[in-house]
């Protein structure tokens, strides 16, 4: 049996990171997508014994295949019943299909999503290195909700969705596992608006997203007195 | 001569956190802020040998006082010759001031913003651990800024204001100093917008910040499909 596989849900890639549209042509937000899920699979390669990808894209199965990684087709699974589109349903039930894959294969498995480009492997490697003595770990994100998680297969019913943070700990702890919560700007850091990709140009150096965001002559300034940043393009 | 002090500068409490306004009354936000200062401080206190509060106002330097902190009054400087504000010329003359105060009281000295209330006592003990070995450590705040540096007293120049983490990064480098990011997602977090309030009210289970906000009546919930945080008040 094997140690740790990782599993990284990937959407399709025509739909993704709509709001960093129109600064991003959809080609562009695609490359994106390929430049991170490059910078988190060869971060993660070296550490993990197997990652995963699972996605219904064909075009995501087939680049994940270049990049030498696992694939699984995910399921068509019908329609929630809950009409909330806050439930995430289709991803939680991914999840779950990776893990029943996973779980006579691997003890433990890291659950993380293809757009933290910033990870870096001493992060993994500390979080691999304290869940020999943890049986639950979670990562937040900003605005409440979880970029990883590490646990056996199927330990906790899957939550993602609007305060996903809150709700996998609440999990957990039913479940009788005492979640330990990693603390990092890095891996809190998933790419979402125009902003965040102001923080990669920031701290991103050596990674494939900001050498494309370079190649878009992508350029990042501060706004004074607001701490936030101003990003644009030539 | 001692290990180590934490400097904490700190700015009038009446111009502060204007970007909560008028969400908060002006007695609101001095209550936050005294709120974060006792959080932070009370997380310091078992750890460092000494907390210096640098401050013009004189309420905040009373209020110092009542917490059992070392007060310096801040000097009054001239202008400084630049007009650009991002120059933040006062802040890095009043860090100067307060580390030739500890220069020959202390061999390292952790500079700290007063507004990160979600930092833990096992990030600051892990930075001091590390500080043995290392010359310079520094952690970033959200936007490219810096929110804490462990260095010898007067080791560089500071260069908070705009960008300021990669100019401490150059200027470590520059006095041939070994720069270490320490990478924590609480320490990242300074509170300057509504949406900051709601991190607080997801992540700051047991400081006096939270409970302040919570005496308020605030309460936070998810804006859908956009990661960010809706903050209101009754």
């Amino acid at each position: 049996m094997d140690k740790i596989y990782a599993i990284i849900p990937v959407s399709q890639f025509a739909n993704a990171k709509t709001r960093l549209s129109p600064f991003l042509s959809p080609e562009e937000r695609k490359n994106l997508l390929k430049a991170m899920l490059k910078d988190i699979t060869t971060t993660l390669k070296p550490i993990v014994d197997k990652i995963l990808i699972i996605s219904k894209d064909e075009e995501v199965l087939d680049y994940a295949k270049e990049l030498g990684l696992t694939t699984i087709i995910e399921e068509d699974h019908k329609k929630s019943k809950s009409l909330k589109p806050s439930d995430n349903g289709g991803l939680n039930k991914a999840l779950k299909q990776a893990m029943k894959w996973s779980r006579k294969k691997t003890r433990k498995i890291i659950i993380l999503p293809s757009d933290i480009p910033l990870i870096r492997k001493t992060n993994i490697k500390l979080l691999i290195e304290q869940s020999k003595n943890l049986d639950f770990i979670i990562v937040p994100s900003k605005g409440g909700g979880t970029n990883t998680l590490i646990a056996k297969p199927l330990a906790i019913d899957m939550k993602f969705g609007e305060f996903s943070f809150k709700k996998h700990i609440e999990e957990a702890e039913k479940k009788k596992l005492t979640p330990f919560v990693h603390d990092s700007f890095y891996m809190a850091l998933d790419v979402n608006t125009t902003e965040d990709l102001g923080e990669i140009m920031i701290h991103g150096n050596g990674t494939e997203t900001k050498k494309y965001l370079e190649s878009l002559e992508i350029k990042v300034e501060s706004i004074h007195g607001h701490e936030r940043l101003k990003v644009t393009r030539n």
